[in-house]
């Protein structure tokens, strides 16, 4: 299956790649950097990623959505916001990072189900669309299809998580001791959480 | 000052942009993504960057050097080594994450200095060269302007440590929590040592 990495300029970095460190290690999955357009993107961090188009990758594959500063303008930007649900709608499964969240509760595909995004923006992912269930204290949500996670570095907990989901939960341990990343495997384990609750 | 990151082909994904969310938060660190010669470079999960030669920069600033199996044929490329020894010279501190401890211990700068390197791939660092002091149980090690790493996640560590060390740890801590990341600040905790010693 295509993992389909959607990258847009002021992406975060590590929102992007710490999940890929993670799912480029499943051999049934090849990674794809994409973007609507094609083209080199620049991260946040001044990084430049050469990207096919979107439109060329078989979509029926894993959609993973970074956050970042650049997702603050693309909320407002209705074609993007129209191309992404129809994206979401097409992927097996929809994985956001950060704000990534904000961008795909901005599509309403995540109306009425539960969520969750980084925890220093989560009025603001609120305010984009308050008819998500978003959860203020998990670590990473799922909810169907659709996985979400907490800010940049929790991307790699939601993927992991993502992993043992598909494969088992050995398998995730496996890569997380592959490289020596101590997994917070408890998904309602959050220490950034602004709630006691 | 600048960031010098030194990309290669085959280079570990994570090894590279952990290190860089971390120092890529610090307003003082402009961040060069550089190689040997400019150019597109294609990371161990398909991903390609582009890089500025590394010969057009400040070359006095911090040389970050990633690992990855790309490092396996770097050790034997006397030329890459002879550089990239002089790259290291030249640099105010040099970080390297995971193998990249064995193209540094290559060059011979590591000799007699205490430095450390991936879990598994343990031993062919020390075969490499088993002059430097290799440090069988450390999530990161310093000595004098060098830093080396265990094992891919085990950057974001060494990047933060490197930070706390330059700007207090008061700075790293609250870059470790704008990354929603729990940091493993003892770096004489290392779960993936193999050496109960």
């Amino acid at each position: 299956m295509d993992i389909n990495l959607l990258l847009f300029p002021d992406f975060e970095t590590l929102d992007a790649f710490g999940p890929v460190e993670v799912l480029g290690r499943i051999p049934e999955y090849a990674l794809h950097y994409c973007s609507m357009d094609g083209g080199p993107v620049e991260s946040r961090q001044s990084g430049t990623i050469i990207t096919e188009s979107i439109e060329n990758v078989d979509k029926s594959g894993i959609l993973l959505i970074p956050g970042g500063q650049g997702t603050r303008p693309l909320v407002e930007d209705e074609l993007f916001i129209s191309r992404l649900k129809r994206l979401a709608e097409q992927s097996s499964y929809c994985l956001t990072v950060c704000t990534g969240s904000a961008l795909l509760a901005k599509t309403t595909l995540l109306d009425s189900r539960k969520a969750t995004s980084n925890k220093r923006a989560f009025e603001w992912a609120r305010e984009v669309n308050p008819n998500v269930q978003w959860e203020a204290r998990a670590r990473w949500v799922s909810d169907d299809k659709f996985y979400t996670s907490s800010g940049v570095s929790a991307g790699i907990d939601l993927a992991l998580g993502f992993v043992a989901d598909q494969f088992g939960i050995a398998r995730a341990e496996a890569i997380a001791s592959a490289v020596e990343y101590i997994w917070n495997s408890d998904q309602h384990h959050d220490p950034f959480s602004n709630t006691n609750q």
